[in-house]
């Protein structure tokens, strides 16, 4: 009886596990995914979600190669006095993901490199950025 | 005199009937297209927009494939408790529409697989869908 | 010694000039890149930042391509007595973009196509348009 109780037991505790395991995130690929993501927005809730998507991104696909392109309202994101991510862009970017910062955006609104986050690059416009990274096959995702 | 004046009545219908019948939806192709809509609000507007765009779509291109991936505030359009839009996706589903939730975004905000629609389906990261499905030659569009 | 402050001042004024066109927008690419814009918000702002980056995108990639689709809010871009973006959208039109209208939206909203600006044409669907585009290739914006 005793050991009834303990197989039900056992039983009961690994089909919790298994539920929380498939609660909680998993690899789906492991394929080499290539992405860039446009930044647009200067939303700081929608910054927060950003960081947590690239975070949930490297946890469902450990090998994909992420590209973030601020532009517009979206360079607030870069800027050292303005960003709340500014620790979480140092993680991701430790991590792999490419920050990009678009050089028309800054001279418009005249920004100078050294108001951004050290973990960026800069490039020309980022929507032709963007563009050519398509045409190079990577994925596009509008944030 | 009155045969010309019923032929000239005539022609007129036929002009007013051909105006009506350009103005009404048409098929545009007959091709297979393949299209993963990203929903990210909750905007009752905007999801009944997106509603009607889907509608519109398979008027115009009957043999397409289109799939919907709801995460992050988008999340709400599968929400039976909340959506506004339930019999529409009944009925989009029942002409083969795919309506997908991201399962990161339910364990974020604590919501069960029973409170959402049953016409739709899990994944378990919304934005890496998306991205496999362009890795796989179809089309994205952010609603 | 005036011919060292000479050289001093020259170097100074170099490094200037060279500054000033490192910060003027640039050829980044003679590609013939395509791309299709979608927009889809009345939100004026919005639409002025689109005009800039289309000018922006030529200057950067002249020999692009550019299609700009208006469905939903976005139609009120191409609507002669709305629009603020009039002159720009004349200018650019010359410069070959390319601006469309989506008939759905014009039947939906009971606006005439006699009420868009004339450097529009117009398409039955517009999703279905910008998917089209993307199946031969060309890159996608969400504006």
């Amino acid at each position: 009886m005793q050991k009834i109780l303990f197989l039900l037991l056992a039983s009961f505790l690994a089909l919790q596990s298994t539920s929380a395991q498939s609660e909680s995130p998993v690899v789906v690929t492991k394929d080499k995914l290539r992405v860039v993501f446009q930044l647009t927005s200067n939303d700081t809730l929608l910054q927060k979600s950003l960081v947590k998507q690239l975070h949930n991104f490297l946890v469902a696909a450990p090998n994909a190669r992420l590209e973030v392109v601020c532009h517009n309202n979206g360079i607030s994101f870069l800027q050292t006095a303005i960003t709340k991510q500014a620790d979480k862009i140092k993680d991701l970017k430790a991590r792999g993901v490419d920050f990009v910062a678009c050089e028309n955006t800054l001279r418009e609104r005249k920004i100078k490199r050294t108001e951004l986050v050290n973990e960026c690059r800069t490039v020309p416009a980022g929507v032709v950025e963007i563009v050519l990274k398509q045409k190079k096959g990577w994925a596009y995702i509008k944030v």
